[in-house]
């Protein structure tokens, strides 16, 4: 199992990952306390998929004490989008409308380029823009949400990552990240880059804002390194929810954005969608005769993952396919059938609300 | 003897640097070479105080061709501007004049904030402030004079920078700095900054125009690791202009800011420049009579270094001054009394001018 930035490997074994990275798993008496808040539980939360967490109790805390928090997450442009990078997204705006938060969204656009030999500053461009239209396209409010583009906003940013910077020391990266010395220089430094959005606000404010990142657990090392260095500088240290990873087409592995036979992207076709989750990874049997008689297994079988994480918000629903297919009345072509249709309809209006951010892209962009 | 950018120590051997570091000395074709477009030679290419280059033939080469170069150098704020700090650019300030060119000053506010434990960016904020009204006291033409302040610019200097980075490994930067595995992530990468403003007009105007760059050679190492990456992005390497440090007031070592005792700032008062000339290292004998029948040592002393690096330009005043010291015509006190006539005339003028600059502050810091 590898699970890096840059890289997730294997099976992922999610409780060993709680445990080395040192974060809380989410229980019952946590989320009772966020449904005080919330009147209701996002079905991300209610099905483990965001499955873990650093200071949340913290954070609500600092809530119920009349301290309103801000949201941060991001999205590192170096393709296009796929269904995988909704998860933490759709999430952040469930809680935005819950809590009324202000989202800082990072788009860290020389990431990508520092860390892959194939991609210019050209290129991330080109995907910073249409990578913004997704994130428009899911709703955020644009009076509360702000973006933020490494290379347009280094202006502001830059003087909060060097003071970030000083206080993590070139070991520490190479043990967090797995770097060399042969890494470059910028890819060294970008880690302050990324730790910088979540006391932005606050410096810009000259106040300490409460701050949640809503990220997958890949990205939690940027804040394992960078929680040591906030409250050197004054800042209280972020609260965090992580996610899983969204399994990609083939059978093991997650969804990723460079291997496009992995993912399902937010622009495919109604006839590329199909043909994709039609030769996914299936937990149905051989043949007809001994999927009726043995039945499915879902937990495997990738489109209803889709339906799980996230085409399908209706418990109810949700359980009578599981339940279905498990038992082999649903057959694997009609778990296809439902992923295809939930996943159209979801791409038309997700696609329809992408046109129409199109107009809306100056009013998200952070005016410094 | 250490030389970098953040320690000079020791007796400097110049040639040895020369050998070490890889550059030309400037002899006296080149010297006629410049003279043919300037009409003159400045008295510190004439003394030797700017002794070595890389790439000047090529640069007239392009003049010559009609490919206007532009100025860049800088000064990275730390304290209070000294008489050392003052030799590149009072040159520059000729060379300006004498060939048209655009200057780019770069101030990088966060480079001894980030080598330094006890300086806050609040420290470098004042002390770039400070430092500009020097700069412009000098007489820079403020229609093709820029400053740039690293934090304040970042929005149009971090892009280049990151180009520069990618090709910057960890190793190339531990082998020219001396920097360790305990360094921090933002004084390892703070090389791409200071790299970026000789190619940031060319990266502006996207065309190619050849830069020449005035400094100590103790700020040599940057450029020689940034050479070796301009080409891969397309830009021509810039030519180089290395000067001598000024002596410090004690015996040895060289103007320090960092050693009050060391230096005379451009702030002094005439009392306290009057004190430090009386108590500056002499090559003086020990008593009159000694003096009077040896003669003094005019090479070792520290006055007779103040007038030959910036106070007299005159040679021929220079000159008998030298040789009337040298003869035992000229005592130490005589030779410290024209000294301190010339420095506290040079501060009286620069003081106003520095006063002046306070109102053209504005005029001088880029405007993206």
């Amino acid at each position: 199992m590898v699970v890096t930035p840059w890289e997730v490997k294997g099976d992922v074994d999610y409780d060993r990952l709680v445990k080395e990275f040192g974060t809380e798993k989410i229980d019952s008496a946590l989320l009772k306390r966020i449904e005080k808040h919330t009147g209701e539980i996002h079905f991300m939360l209610r099905r483990n998929i965001f499955f873990s967490h650093r200071d949340m109790n913290w954070l609500l805390n600092e809530y119920e004490k009349g301290s309103k928090f801000f949201l941060y997450t991001g999205r590192a442009p170096s393709g296009p989008v796929h269904l995988g990078h909704l998860i933490p997204w759709v999430f952040a705006k469930w809680i935005q409308d819950k809590f009324g938060a202000e989202m800082w969204f990072q788009f860290p656009d020389e990431e990508k380029f520092l860390l892959k030999d194939n991609l210019s500053l050209e290129d991330t461009a080109k995907y910073t823009r249409e990578n913004m239209l997704d994130v428009i396209a899911l709703g955020f409010d644009p009076k509360k949400t702000h973006f933020l583009i490494d290379t347009k906003h280094a202006g502001i940013m830059y003087k909060e990552a060097v003071r970030i910077a000083k206080h993590i020391t070139f070991s520490t990266i190479k043990a967090s990240f797995g770097f060399t010395d042969s890494t470059n220089i910028g890819a060294i430094f970008y880690t302050a880059m990324q730790a910088t959005p979540a006391i932005l606000p606050s410096a810009m404010k000259k106040k300490n804002i409460p701050c949640l990142i809503p990220l997958g657990i890949d990205q939690d090392v940027h804040f394992r390194v960078a929680r040591d260095v906030y409250p050197k500088l004054g800042y209280y240290k972020p609260a965090i929810l992580h996610s899983k990873f969204m399994a990609g087409l083939k059978e093991g592995g997650k969804m990723s954005a460079s291997d496009p036979m992995s993912a399902i992207y937010t622009t495919d076709t109604p006839a590329e969608a199909k043909k994709k989750i039609n030769n996914a990874f299936s937990g149905g049997r051989d043949t007809v005769e001994e999927h009726r008689k043995l039945g499915g297994n879902p937990d495997i079988d990738v489109p209803f993952q889709y339906l799980r994480m996230l085409l399908e918000p209706d418990d109810k629903k949700l359980k009578k396919i599981y339940d279905d297919y498990k038992s082999g009345k649903m057959l694997s072509g009609e778990m296809k059938q439902i992923c295809i249709e939930k996943l159209n309809t979801f791409l038309a209006a997700h696609q329809k609300k992408r046109e129409e951010a199109k107009k809306l892209l100056d009013r998200f962009i952070f005016k410094e």
